[in-house]
């Protein structure tokens, strides 16, 4: 065991562009400076993240997983039916034999943390897994009644803000104005209630079949049934972080439509609602590639929305979400397992389907307190307690995928395999355990793997999580309809949406003119040192 | 009125580049005997084809006609929901007001043969328009509940003959050794029959909810009704011609398990019905790209399937089949009205929900028949009585969706607008009935315009259909998933697979395999001049 990483297995090209992008900051700034420069470098580096692996349609999905079928071979159903999630390596039955993996409750140790102290991350503050979760929530969407499959319209298409589908959109809608239906609070705009008596559990009759309540959420007292809003997603009351991101959604849309509505008197509802949807999806779609990204990679170099470089590319496919998206996007440690709330540290776990603490504070107020306290690090002996079946499920899943070993998926993405557990982690008692665990590096399954290497420095994620991420983040981003060459215009937009998407630059920009105007500046970021 | 036509709006280029294509036979025959050079001039004119108009995504779909919507903004349902039918070009309500066209029973004329007498092709067999509708049947599917919809997979799946979904291919398997469920006849397999009980219209329990069979079908007599087969979707049975090109797909289906087994003899019931599934959708493709679409164009050049060359073309889009693309295939004037069938010469419209017809001739003596007959002339005044009010219903539904004039998709196809009727067409008839019914050039509706111009010289088509099937045939075909990158290979197919895939070149081929064994060779062609 050793307490430093051998980095002899990281791989001479990764060293070579990890070094470049991370020094130099005088040269990269210069680059930058020159449009059409920083247009060609943004294009390269996406193209080389997204071409380390093999482009969509890939062979299989989950359905050769059904029974009846032996998995290894395509079929017109794998290649088309994107309710089964899909995947990039085909299963492994082999590497997935009972007796060639550890018990699935033993691994629980990987996750839990030591002495229940929790390991902050460096460089993210709060509002990182808040955004996280909330975002990936849209589509990522494992279909509880079938876990090879799933609900996700396979597009980044707000969700969560608009309901999965057509019917939960209308039953969402004001059908005034373009607007969502809301409603004020302590001078602030929400989303009406959900529950018309939640005593007896009886959600509003406008709301009826929007969708499947959780188990979670029926067993809830009837004191915080109260306060669920009427969202698009079951999941979209689940926590605080993610009800705070879909308010601010929801009052954008409104603000929006109003802008509209004073540029275009004479649209109707319909125009102005459909037309603040793609505009607000737009707005969301830049902080995710021009903030959030660039604040997950460690490079000197930021990444900007460029739709138009990227339509001769053989990446540009249909969107699948895959099964390894779904698992390398899962970042359980990311949450810590207590919070600063109005001065007191209390449990997270309290912060869950919890919606008076958010009315209580405010929008600018709550943005602000989870900003000023930072994330957790992705990694093991960092989960909070009440997720730790959570990971272990997702184990589980990738065992039932058949998924293939974490040392095959690291070749896949151009990593050299590693040969020993020390390459992995410079963490002792990580090295120690998966050596106990597992015996040889060959037979780490994925998703311990992904979250057994160590993050790198100035990033958020390890360099197999980045990798992955930067694959399908992309590839399945910029595939988003509305940025395809003949809709990204203005006249999609309009005029005025488009130059409300120029202008736009920061989830900062979105919170400040959401909120109750002050002369205040709140501080929204995902830096901690900002 | 001028029985010669005026070319000088066909355009400098499209005149150019078909003079080149149809002359110079020798200079083509010797490019082509260059395997690089041939997939190099095979690439730059698909993709001329294809690039004559903006490629998909479009920015709207028939969705933005349902009440409640304007109709002339983009929205997400618009450019996701596939479930509504999509289109080239935005709707244009002007062009559509009711005073500006004529009304739509006034047009029959135009579609009504003169005299009674059919205008035969002189390209074309009648394989020809039994192929087109067959083929072109598995992905263009009008929902009649909802005319603005489609119920199509928007691929070449073979839907007629393996089901819509997978509930009906289930019901269509034998569930043993890979094959589809059928029954001997004279020697001869075709699929089971469809009813239990004809006289009380009870269809066999193991089918049903196959399909809806439509009115047409519940109305015919028992005797009819017994003989109904089994198949993929509700208008399978519908005419001879197609359940010919559906009998033969399934019994190359189960000839190809049958190989397959011999080869692999470890591979289980599911693996042999979908690797055979994937075999015959290729080998459909592959007639499709290189004897049939070779059989429409006047071209000296022999178009390939090598979707190896297509990768990185901005067209290699989600496939979504277009209103513009259904109207363009309805070919009703290619199927003569009357037919010789053993001997006698009989009216078309005893070959529908007849399969004893087939039976009774078997399949080798009914495909070298119907080879043995020209098919008709696509073109005005060619329509069979009884499909004269399906070209109405085609104009209407044009209507519905408000469809930009026949000029105006003239000027998206990048020819000049005409600017009177004698550019048109030679036929003073058809000269004379547009001017009478439409007064302007520029008021002439899309689905008339269409089908008034002349069709080429040793062409299957008038200028504008063939250059409206190249753009959506090609780039809705070249993107089948079969032909992905990561998926055209032996391992999808299997090594056997893949060389039956290499030396089948024609239906011929197809059906010389599939009929009782003798010496004779059968004439299998869609050219009239073999």
């Amino acid at each position: 065991m050793s307490n430093k990483r051998d980095t002899s297995r990281d791989g001479f090209k990764n060293k070579l562009q990890t070094f470049a992008l991370t020094n130099f900051s005088g040269v990269w700034k210069l680059l930058q400076s020159n449009d059409s420069l920083k247009r060609k470098i943004n294009k390269t580096l996406i193209n080389n993240a997204i071409y380390a692996v093999p482009t969509r349609p890939y062979p299989f999905s989950l359905m050769t997983m059904e029974p009846g079928f032996s998995g290894n071979y395509t079929c017109w159903d794998s290649l088309t039916d994107r309710t089964y999630t899909g995947r990039h390596l085909p299963p492994d039955p082999a590497f997935n034999q009972d007796d060639n993996l550890p018990k699935l409750e033993d691994l629980a140790v990987l996750f839990r943390k030591k002495d229940g102290q929790t390991i902050y991350s460096e460089k993210s503050t709060q509002l990182f897994p808040y955004w996280v979760q909330w975002f990936t929530d849209g589509f990522l969407r494992t279909d509880h009644t079938n876990k090879l499959k799933n609900t996700s319209n396979h597009h980044i298409d707000l969700s969560p803000v608009y309901g999965l589908n057509r019917k939960s959109t209308d039953m969402l809608r004001a059908h005034q104005g373009g607007k969502l239906k809301s409603q004020i609070i302590n001078g602030e705009e929400y989303p009406p209630f959900f529950y018309a008596n939640p005593e007896k559990g009886e959600i509003k009759a406008e709301f009826d079949g929007l969708y499947t309540p959780l188990n979670d959420e029926t067993r809830l007292d009837p004191a915080k049934k109260a306060k669920l809003f009427a969202m698009g997603v079951e999941r979209a009351n689940v926590q605080i972080g993610y009800v705070m991101l879909n308010v601010l959604c929801l009052r954008e849309h409104n603000r929006l439509c109003d802008l509209l509505a004073k540029h275009y008197s004479d649209w109707d509802d319909e125009r102005l609602f459909q037309t603040a949807r793609n505009i607000l999806i737009l707005l969301i779609m830049k902080i995710i590639v021009e903030e959030y990204i660039n604040h997950i990679t460690p490079y000197h170099f930021d990444f900007i929305v460029d739709p138009a470089a990227f339509t001769n590319e053989k990446w540009y496919r249909q969107n699948w979400m895959t099964l390894e998206f779904s698992l390398v996007y899962r970042w359980h440690s990311a949450l810590p397992e207590t919070l600063n709330y109005n001065g007191e540290q209390i449990s997270m776990a309290e912060t869950l389907w919890n919606n008076q603490m958010l009315i209580d504070r405010g929008l600018a107020a709550l943005f602000e307190e989870t900003c000023s306290q930072p994330g957790a690090r992705i990694g093991l002996f960092n989960t909070a307690e009440f997720l730790i079946h959570t990971e272990l499920a997702s184990i589980e899943l990738g065992r039932k995928a058949q998924l293939a070993s974490y040392n095959d998926y690291r070749e896949m993405c151009q990593f050299p395999r590693v040969t020993d557990f020390d390459q992995i982690t410079a963490n002792p008692d990580a090295q120690r355990e998966l050596k106990r665990l597992y015996g040889d590096v060959d037979k780490i399954e994925f998703y311990v793997g992904l979250y057994a290497e160590d993050v790198r420095e100035n990033s958020a994620l390890s360099p197999l999580i980045g990798r992955l991420v930067g694959i399908d983040a992309f590839s399945q981003a910029l595939t988003n309809p509305l940025m395809a060459e003949n809709i990204f215009n203005e006249q999609t937009f309009s005029p005025i949406g488009w130059e409300v998407i120029q202008n736009t630059n920061t989830l900062s920009d979105l919170v400040h003119r959401n909120i109750p105007q002050t002369d205040k500046k709140y501080t929204v970021t995902f830096y901690r040192n900002h």
